[in-house]
C-alpha cells in the first residue's frame, strides 16, 4: 500500500471517527476536524516520534493543538492508535467506543484539549484562540535547553491567526530562532460567522510569514505526500530558518454536503450524518484503491537519559545579600519588594535548576534582570519584548516540560495575559505571575502603568479548587523585602499558579528572621483590641503611621499583614473577634478585593462584624510622590487614622 | 525661512520643552520625545488640519499617540501653539510655564495622555502600549461613515510594534480599507530593557507592512522634507490603498550624551540638563542657519456642517418582535437572553442612529448578526474578525467619535481586551461590552469557553466612580428576553461603560411590560421570610426551581434578581433585614463576584447577617447539559435547596 493512499485511509477514518462522536455528543466541530485529518494523520502515524502508551516521555515529540475545537481528529487518531490516557485515575487505552463519550461530564475527552481532564497526549489546554504557537515556543526552548531532540508541531486556524498573540509568537520563535518548533497554518477559508478574511489567505500569510523571516511551504492540506515534504524539511539536519507550514484545506473535506460557510460547531446527526458518512467513502473510493488499513507504525522517540534539574538548599536572604554584596543596602534597612524579588530569583537560579526568568522588555523595573544579568543563569532568562500575551503561554509550555517560570512585569500590564493565565490555570501550568508597580504607589506614571482591578481578578480563582487540590491562585502581597524574597521561595516550592504582587518605592524592613511565611498567611504586627486594620504590601506602611497616630488618640488597634489570598479564615475571625468585630480594611487598588474577601469570611460565620473598606475609588492620575498620590486617593495614613476612628465613634484629633 | 529649518528649529523647541518639563517633574520619558520631535513638529505645525481652540471640532484632523510615554513632545507644541486644555473645568490656553506643573496632582497634563484630564486634544487615554492604532482605526471608521474628511494620524513605538495588537489592526485597517488613517513607526532602536528586536527593525517592519498590503514609506524620522512628503502622498487625492510610515530615527536626538540604551524614561537634570540643552542648542545651529521661529501656520479643518444623528422613541420589545417576525417565538414564553440581545441592538439600530454593533467572528452566536444582516443596518457593523483587543480599542475610538458601540463576543474571550477595556474605562468611552456563553450554562464546550472569573473583574470597576461620577462599569445579568431587551436600551441610554452578561440556553420569559429595570436596580420575583435568595441571569431560572422545593418543605423563601452591580444597598439590606438576615447568594461563576458585593453592603452595616454563597469552586470541565454541568459545580436546583436548608437549620426531605 503506498503512503499515499494510507494516509487517505487514514484521514477518512479519522474523519468518520469525528463525524460519529460529535453527532453522539450533540455538538463539536467535526468541519474543522475533517480539514485537518490529513496533517493530523501524517503526524501522529508517520512523522511524531512518541509513545501511545507514555506520551509524556521526555524525548517524544509534542503536537499542541492552537485551534483546540478541532480536537476530535486527535481523539480519533488516539483510540485508532490506542493511546493511554488517564481516565479518572486509571489509564485506560483509548478504543473507538470511548469516542463516544466525547464531552460527556465524566469523559476525559472534553469539548477542547485539556491535559487536566486526562489527555496527557497536550500540554495545554487550548480552545481559547490564538494561544498555542506560544506554548509551543515555550516547549521548543525547554527542549533546546534540555537536549531533548524533541520538536513541536502546533496548528493554528487561519481565522484564528488573526489573533495577535499568534504573530508576538512568530517574532518570538525568529528572536529565539526556535527551529524545533513548527507552525502549521490551516487555511479551510471559513471562520465562524463568515469567510476568512483576505488578510488570512493562504497567499497573505505567507507573505507575512515570509516578511517575519520564516521559510515557508504552502501545501495542498490534503496531500499526503506534500504534507510529508515539508515536514521532512522541517526535521532537515542543520536548519537555521525557523519554517512554517501553509496548508490549504477545506473545511468539511471529503464530505461536498458539509462544505461552505454555515457548518462550522455544528454536528450533522440522523440521516444527514448517514449522507455525509457515505459522501466520505465516495471520497476515499476514488482516491484511494485500497481502503484497507496498513498497519500502525509510529516512530519511537530518541533515546536518551532525561535531564535531571538539581534543587538544592535554599539561600536564606542574609546569604544571599552577602553573595552578592548587598549587605549595605540590608543594613540600610530600606528596600523595594521588586528588588527583593529580583534577589531572591536569583538565588532560586543558583539553588533550583528548574526555575526560568521570563520578562517583556522590564527587567530592568521588575528586576528579574537580576537573574537575566548573571552569567551563571541567562541561559533560563528568557526575553520576550513588549509581548505580554505571548509571555504568558510560553510560561504555560515551560511549565508543560517540567520548568518552573516566573514571568515578571508591570502589574498593570498583566492585564494584557488575563486569559492567557487562565488557560494557563486551567491547564494546571506551575506558573508564577509577578507585577511590579503595582497599585498606585508609582504615582507620577499615572494610571496606564497601575495595576487596579487585579487583585479582584486573582482573588476569584481563590475561590475555587485546581485539579490538584489547591486554589487556582495564591494572591502575594509582601509588605517589606524580607517578606518578598521569602514569598518568592513560597511561590517556587508550591505547585500552581501563583501570583507576586510588588511594588515601586523603597520601604522599611519590618520582618526579622523569625518570621514564617507560607500560603494562605498571615501576621499580626502590632497586637490590639479595638480594632483591627487589615492591610498588605505597600500599605502596610502608611498603616503603621495610622497605628501611631491612633495610639496618641487612646485607641490600641490591632494591624494585620493579610499578605495571602486566601487566607485561613478561622484565624481571621478569631483576631477581628478580638477586635471587637471591628474591621478596617486598607488596600490601594480597587474594591472587590482584599475587602471582600474579608467580608466574605465575616459573614459566611453569621456573627456581627463591621468591616469597613478603603480602598481606591476614583480613576487616579499622575501624581509626584506617593504621599500626593495616596492623598489624591483618601489613603493617606490621615484618612485611615480618621477612618478607624469613625468607625469606632471616636473623634480623631 | 525655509521649511526644513522651520522645522528644525520647531524640533529643538520642543525637544528642549521636553527636557526642562521632565527635568520639572523629576519623571518623564524626554528621550522618547525627542525621537518624535521632528515627527510631531510637521504633523501639528503644517499637515494636520485642526482648531487650537476648539481640538474636537468634528472635521478637525487627529493624532492618536500610541506610546503614550512620550508625550512631553505633544504637550510642549501644544504649548507653543497655546492650545486650550480643560483644567479643572476652566479652559486654560496651555502656556511654556504651564508645562512645569507635568505630572502634578492637579495638572491635565498627566504622565500619559488622557482625554478625561483635560488634554482633549487627545482622544483615548493611552500608555498600555499597542492599543493606539485600534482607537485610530475606529475614528477613521466613524470619520468615513459622517463624510467629514478627517484624518487619523497614529504613532507608535518600535518596541511596541511588537503588540499583537498592532497587527491585529493592520489587519483591520485593510479589511476596511481605512485609508484615512496613517501608522506611523517610530524606530528608535531602543526599548526599555534594551535595543529593540531586529523582528522591530525598521527594514523587518517594512517588509511585514508590505506583507499586510500596506504601501510603506520609509523615511529618515528627522527629515522634515522626507515626513512631509511622506505625509503628502498620504493626503494624495484618490488613494485607495492604506498607507504607513517607517520613521528611522534617534532616541535622544540632538543630545549625544542621552542617547543609546541606558536613557529610557530617565529625565536629566541638574548638570546633566544644562549639558544636554547645550548640545541641542549645538545641533540646531549645525542644521539651521536661523534659530528663530517661524510664524505658527496651522492649517483649518474642513467646513462641513457637522453630521446630526437620529434618535427616535425607542421601540418596545413587543413592537420589535412584531416588526421583525418574531411573535411566535413571543408567545413560545422561551427565548434566550442573547437572542433577545440582538432584537434589541437591531431595533436600537433603527431609533438611535449613534448605535454601532462591532463583533469579532461570532455575530450568529451573540446575535449582534440580527443588527449586521440587516440592510438598513449593516453599515454600521464593525466586523473585527478573531481579534478581540483590536475591536474594544476600535470600540474606544468610534465613542471619541461620538458613537455608541456595542461591542459583542463570547464572555470568555472578552478577557482577551480586559486591559484595553480598562483603558476605555479610564479614557470616558461610552463604551458598552455584551458577552454571550456567559458562566457555565454553555455545558458542552468547556472551560476554555466559559467566562468565570469576569463578574469578579468588571464588578472592580462598579466599585470606583468614573470623571463623570458615575461607576466605572456597571454589571448588567438580565435572567430573561424582556430583561434583556430592555437593559439594552438602559445601556445606550447611559453614558459610560457597561458589561452586558447574556446566557447560550433559551429559558423561560419571567417578567412582563409592567417591570422597569434600570441600572443600579433588583426586583423581588418571589416575596418571601426565612431568607432570601440572591442571584441573576441563568441561575435564576434554577433558584426558581429551589423557591418550589423549599415552599414544599415549608421554608417561606425570597426570590432577589440582582440583575445590576453595582446596586441600591439600602434597598439590598431592608430585603436582608425582611429575611431575618439570611442569605443565600447562587451564581454560576467563580467567586469574589456578586456573592462578595453583597457580603461587602452586608457588612458595612454592622449588623449580624449570614451570607452563605454557592459559586463554582472548580474548574469545570465539559457536560452535555445544563443539568448535568449545574450538578458537576454543584449548583442544581437541589443545591441550592439543600444551602438555602441548612442555612435555616431545616432539614432537607
Amino acid at each position: 500500500m503506498s503512503f499515499e493512499n494510507a494516509i487517505h485511509a487514514r484521514a477518512i477514518l479519522l474523519d468518520t471517527m469525528s463525524l460519529e462522536m460529535c453527532a453522539e455528543s450533540g455538538s463539536g466541530h467535526p468541519t474543522s476536524a475533517m480539514s485537518i485529518g490529513h496533517i493530523v494523520s501524517v503526524l501522529m502515524y508517520r512523522t511524531m516520534r512518541w509513545l501511545p502508551e507514555d506520551q509524556n516521555n521526555h524525548t517524544s515529540d509534542r503536537l499542541v493543538l492552537s485551534e483546540g475545537h478541532a480536537v476530535p481528529a486527535v481523539y480519533a487518531a488516539m483510540a485508532d492508535i490506542g493511546a493511554t490516557v488517564d481516565w479518572n485515575g486509571e489509564p485506560v487505552q483509548l478504543n473507538r467506543e470511548h469516542l463516544k463519550t466525547l464531552r460527556e461530564d465524566d469523559s476525559p475527552l472534553d469539548g477542547h484539549p485539556n491535559p487536566m481532564e486526562g489527555v496527557t497526549f497536550f500540554d495545554a489546554a487550548t480552545g481559547s484562540l490564538g494561544q498555542g504557537l506560544s506554548v509551543a515556543a515555550g516547549l521548543g526552548l525547554a527542549a533546546r535547553a534540555d537536549n531533548t531532540g524533541r520538536k513541536t508541531y502546533c496548528i493554528i486556524g487561519d481565522g484564528e491567526a488573526r489573533e495577535g498573540q499568534i504573530t508576538e509568537a512568530l517574532d518570538f520563535i525568529m528572536d529565539h530562532e526556535l527551529t524545533n518548533v513548527l507552525p502549521i497554518f490551516n487555511c479551510n477559508s471559513y471562520g465562524q460567522a463568515g469567510a476568512v478574511s483576505e488578510q488570512q489567505s493562504p497567499a497573505r500569510l505567507a507573505a507575512k510569514l515570509e516578511a517575519f523571516g520564516f521559510e515557508v511551504a504552502t501545501i495542498d492540506g490534503h496531500s499526503p505526500n506534500e504534507i510529508k515534504a515539508s515536514f521532512d524539511s522541517f526535521n532537515k539536519d542543520g536548519r537555521t530558518q525557523p519554517m512554517a507550514v501553509v496548508a490549504k484545506t477545506v473545511k468539511g473535506w471529503g464530505a461536498p454536503s458539509m462544505q461552505g460557510g454555515n457548518w462550522h460547531g455544528k454536528p450533522a446527526s440522523g440521516k444527514q450524518l448517514e449522507t455525509v458518512l457515505s459522501e466520505l467513502r465516495q471520497t476515499g473510493t476514488k482516491l484511494t484503491s485500497s481502503m484497507a488499513m496498513d498497519s500502525i507504525a509510529i516512530p519511537a522517540p530518541l533515546d536518551s537519559a532525561p535531564h535531571v534539574s538539581t534543587v538544592n538548599t535554599p539561600m536564606t536572604f542574609r546569604q544571599a545579600m552577602e553573595k552578592w554584596d548587598m549587605l549595605t543596602m540590608l543594613q540600610s534597612g530600606k528596600m523595594a519588594t521588586r528588588r527583593a524579588y529580583g534577589v531572591a530569583l536569583r538565588a532560586l537560579g543558583y539553588t533550583n535548576e528548574n526555575v526560568w526568568a521570563v520578562d517583556a522588555d522590564v527587567s530592568n523595573s521588575t528586576f528579574s534582570n537580576a537573574f537575566g544579568n548573571d552569567p551563571e543563569l541567562s541561559d533560563r532568562f528568557v526575553e520576550c519584548k513588549i509581548a505580554e500575551q505571548n509571555m504568558y503561554s510560553v510560561g504555560a509550555g515551560l511549565s508543560a516540560a517540567g520548568k518552573i517560570p516566573f514571568c515578571s512585569t508591570f502589574a498593570k500590564f498583566i492585564t494584557r495575559g488575563y486569559d492567557q493565565i487562565e488557560m494557563a490555570i486551567n491547564s494546571g501550568a506551575n506558573i508564577k505571575v509577578v507585577g511590579s508597580h503595582s497599585g498606585i504607589s508609582l504615582a507620577a506614571d499615572g494610571p496606564s502603568q497601575m495595576s487596579l482591578p487585579d487583585i479582584a481578578w486573582f482573588r476569584s480563582f481563590g475561590t475555587i479548587k485546581d485539579r490538584h487540590g489547591e486554589p487556582g491562585c495564591y494572591v502575594l502581597q509582601p509588605a517589606d523585602a524580607r517578606a518578598a524574597y521569602e514569598l518568592t521561595h513560597v511561590m517556587a516550592e508550591h505547585i500552581g499558579c501563583c501570583y507576586l504582587r510588588t511594588f515601586r518605592p523603597d520601604v522599611e524592613m519590618i520582618y526579622d528572621e523569625s518570621t514564617t511565611f507560607e500560603l494562605g498567611g498571615m501576621e499580626v504586627l502590632t497586637q490590639g483590641r479595638d480594632v483591627v486594620i487589615v492591610s498588605a504590601g505597600y500599605m502596610i506602611h502608611e498603616c503603621n503611621k495610622a497605628i501611631d497616630e491612633l495610639d496618641r488618640m487612646g485607641v490600641d488597634a490591632t494591624l494585620l499583614d493579610l499578605y495571602s489570598l486566601p487566607f485561613d479564615e478561622e484565624r481571621l475571625l478569631d483576631i477581628v473577634n478580638e477586635n471587637n468585630g471591628n474591621v478596617l480594611v486598607v488596600e490601594d487598588n480597587y474594591g472587590a478585593s482584599m475587602g471582600s474577601a474579608v467580608a466574605d469570611a465575616c459573614t459566611s460565620s453569621g456573627d456581627a462584624f463591621t468591616v469597613k473598606q478603603l480602598h481606591v475609588t476614583r480613576i487616579p492620575k499622575s501624581a509626584r510622590s506617593p504621599e500626593s498620590i495616596l492623598r489624591m486617593c483618601g489613603l493617606h495614613y490621615t484618612d485611615i487614622t480618621q477612618s478607624a476612628a469613625s468607625l469606632l465613634g471616636v473623634a480623631a484629633t
